[in-house]
């Protein structure tokens, strides 16, 4: 175990310097069953992502995240662990970078912002405006959470603890995880933390990152659970829907979103862009543990005004928590966010070897209109995974399909060769149902299995069922003990699903992109309206040997499209 | 198949007459994997709870449902259906009360109230006061939803048409489930109906239930899913928690709620009622599917206000939708309530003979103060279910212990003889934790199974573990295809639980109160502040051998109080 007093004694920087360039993506780990699209730590325990923000100067992504090097479970103390991207799909560690101060403390979930002008005065001349970061956290301890300022002059390496901390102490063992961002229209940082079991965002200005006031509180919306956890604020595009609605559709009794619609925000009765206020709950979630939720509203400054009071959910998945979004971004209108996969419920027990997390696929989230059924439409939330692999060249590592319509007698499958097999996947299947072929006195459904190398019941599988009308995913078909035994970690979820599109015939179509990467399965349905993300577990490091499909209807399905590829660096 | 033309020139009242009296309940079903205690079609397809009254001169209680006496499946032409109880636990059919008018259409849903003073004109004085019962549906036809009025004047079997009839009509194919109740404080019927795929609970006031001014829209709030159905408002009493806060600690920044605790419904500080508004959504559900939700707030007679946004669901389980409570009760004060105890993603492919689904126990509804965590004070709805039955005299039939601290090498358990095995349990657990004997990096556990007659690896599993802070069910372990084969019928679920109480040296305790009825296991945690509702089926009726308890942490837990009793009548 390392000794957090001696970190403090010799520095940070030591460590992290020693750590530096340990890269946990070698390539025996494309087939040893650690993610490799998806950010792990390198040993030890992590979970919520921190920090998040981009150097403009060095053209690199930082993500820090909560991490216990000393043991695979949560443990104090509990540190900054620190990972680099140029690219969101390969991370390379590059050590601790915030330590708590004491063995029974821990340097508990913060963000970043890059002080370009100096608002707190922490630089001078020698430090690059574009890496000028202060990272905001909760410095917890048995006695209170309080609110601590760091600051970085090595590029985000380490970070400095600012003389007067903390800056925010409201004598609560229950007040955390801030998020601070850059508020254009009024000059000022501004501050999202949870009063976690008050159920309260509470939201604060500052200057200079150093003194807070504040402004207003959110809270009592939404779906509660046991607690709020990392809020987090994001000004986030409205892009046009593909299916020709416009924002002119949207129907709303509130004044205030009326008013917005009417406002500078919006031109021509297109909104541009809206305020998204991120609250994570654990446990208590519905769909069992934690998960993350979201609220699009007007934010003015001080207060955060939702459109509408609905709850909803980013991911409807059982592992996607703590979402946050990066400050700053390569392409300026990019909203970047990242979130842990994994669920508090079960998380502590998932069987990998030596680390313990991983973070969701980087995705870009925008605005988008969404009709959830026939007679409506709303703005959702959109996530678009950024995935810099391609397809392999091996042979027979890509199958391209049009137009195949589905049989109880044929099915599409694949067998990948050990080597070939690297562990990463995507698919995107596209799919129109023929109303006419299904009864509903029994299940109407296709298939994707994908079929675990050592056994041949053991599998993960994905598909459509038109008598519910819904998506589903089944990770229970396992010898692994963890999925077994495991009394959180559940089989099936499903996904109620709008047709991506519909013809003038009456033809639905449903559109998936999935990205498997060793034990992580994303799925995303109709571009991005709805994702789901979720773990799985094979009896032996999640090795696939190929993917098969299946139908129970003939002439029920036709796949417009099927793509699936092994895909490589 | 029954021709519902032929229905219509002979009247309903023959059918009726022909099945009255036929009892689903008799003794071979207490063998035979149909539940006893919960409402059951005789044979066919049942849904949704319709029209349920309390007749105050015959004391007996009314229940319709949805009904399609021509096969196992949903299909048109749709009825409702009628039983009869005066305990609330035994269920007498009586026959078909509405049919439709056209074999492609039905008789959805509805609510049914007693017109004492013939305020609707239908009446004579022929017909008791007690017993003017009006019932008001929605039409469905491949064109459009209506809303019908019909009357009984034969104690609600049979039902006659309004001759003006549809009495609400907009012009949708998207606008049902009409819930009629009596507001005294204006003097006037009030109806709430769902306009489902805008979201949008329309709330209309009467003075003779046939004409309707729509007085008021609430809609865009809580979990939307696809769509909005089974709407009902009713009032609620207040009744105090029993870990002696006060309402006066429930905190608010909405204007209206301190208002409303300031106004003539509280004294004291102390609300003695409030509005409570139920919207079921299906499909969509973050659970899955069907679920029940609801708002506490308050009805002026025009307009519902709820007192926060949040989202809540009334039963945590997958099995509870289309939520409806009876107009009037024995008990005036009692606000009694049936579910549909099943899920539109599975319901009609659930592994039951001649007959499917049943539904929910009577359950009581009250308001109660509520601590979700230990910074917060919640108003949180109650429910205790009714259960007309008592433990068997059998020997062995009954286990009650107290203080029993769990080890590895002990287990409490019991086996039942086939003759004294009804299919019916009850059982109470409290236990308290001990803190010290747990270890995060595994499962903390107690559980108790529910093991089959007919395999080692076929059970019920339910328990707590400390690691998650949640009680779990699981429902996978079968050899039942439906079970392993069904890709929404999931194994596990998991429930968030605050504690019933805390002592003085900071030990936690809970509470677990559980009825299995055949192939349905409803949970009632720490006297009915979470339910959770969900159907199990093993390979052979739900035969069950006995029980047995499990811990895997030595002086973990204390079982402060267990009981478990095979039941009887």
């Amino acid at each position: 175990m390392i000794s957090s007093v001696l970190l403090g004694l010799l520095g940070v920087a030591g460590l992290a310097s020693a750590r530096n360039g340990t890269n946990p993506h070698d390539k025996t780990d494309l087939y040893a069953g650690r993610p490799v699209a998806h950010l792990t730590p390198p040993e030890g325990w992590m979970n919520d992502p921190n920090g998040l923000w981009y150097d403009e100067k060095e053209d690199l992504y930082h993500a820090y995240f909560q991490y216990n090097p000393n043991g695979t479970v949560w443990a104090l103390p509990l540190y900054w662990g620190h990972s680099v991207s140029s690219d969101l799909t390969n991370w390379l560690y590059q050590g601790i970078a915030i330590a708590p101060e004491r063995d029974d403390s821990g340097a508990y979930s913060g963000s970043a912002v890059v002080d370009y002008n100096n608002t707190s005065g922490f630089f001078n001349d020698s430090v690059d405006p574009r890496q000028r970061v202060v990272a905001m956290w909760t410095y917890n301890t048995p006695e209170k959470e309080t609110q601590y300022v760091s600051y970085s002059v090595d590029g985000g390496n380490t970070f400095i603890s600012y003389e007067n901390n903390p800056v925010l102490d409201i004598n609560s063992t229950q007040y955390r995880d801030p998020k601070v961002i850059w508020h254009e229209e009024s000059n000022k940082w501004i501050l999202t933390v949870a009063h976690s079991q008050k159920y309260e965002i509470l939201i604060y200005s500052s200057p200079n990152l150093k003194d807070w006031k504040l402004e207003s509180s959110f809270g009592d919306q939404g779906y509660l659970g046991y607690q709020y956890e990392c809020p987090g604020l994001a000004k986030v595009p409205v892009v046009e829907g593909e299916n020709g609605l416009t924002l002119s559709n949207l129907t709303s009794n509130n004044t205030s979103v009326n008013n917005y619609f009417n406002s500078s925000a919006s031109s021509n009765g297109k909104v541009k862009e809206a305020w998204v206020l991120f609250i994570s709950i654990n446990p208590g979630a519905p769909q069992g543990g934690s998960a993350t939720q979201y609220f699009i509203g007007d934010f003015n400054g001080t207060h955060f005004v939702p459109f509408t009071t609905q709850t909803r959910f980013i991911d409807m998945g059982k592992d996607y928590y703590a979402l946050q979004c990066f400050f700053n971004s390569r392409n300026k209108n990019d909203v970047l966010s990242i979130a842990w996969a994994s669920n508090w419920q079960y998380g502590s027990l998932v069987p990998t070897d030596g680390w313990r997390s991983s973070m969701s696929l980087v995705r870009n989230l925008t605005l988008k209109e969404w009709a959830p059924n026939p007679e409506s439409v709303q703005l959702n939330l959109n996530s678009e995974p950024i995935l810099n692999m391609k397809p392999s060249k091996a042979k027979n590592a890509s199958t391209e399909l049009t137009d195949v319509l589905l049989t109880t007698k044929d099915s599409i499958s694949a067998n990948f060769a050990p080597r070939m097999n690297t562990g990463v996947y995507d698919f995107e299947i596209v799919w129109s149902v023929n109303k006419n072929a299904f009864n509903n006195s029994r299940l109407n459904e296709w298939t994707l299995y994908i079929d675990s190398q050592d056994y041949y019941a053991e599998y993960l599988a994905l598909g459509y069922d038109t008598t519910a009308g819904a998506f589903y995913i089944d990770r229970g078909n396992s010898y692994n003990d963890f999925v077994s035994l495991n009394p959180f970690f559940n089989n099936r979820e499903s996904i109620s699903l709008e047709p991506y599109s519909t013809s003038t015939n009456g033809t639905n179509t449903y559109k998936v992109y999935g990205v498997i990467d060793q034990n992580i399965v994303e799925l995303y349905f109709n571009d991005g309206s709805i994702v789901s993300t979720n773990l799985f577990f094979f009896s032996d490091h999640n090795q696939i040997r190929g993917f098969e499909t299946y139908t129970n209807v003939d002439g029920g399905f036709k796949f417009d499209s099927f793509k699936f590829h092994v895909l490589n660096f």
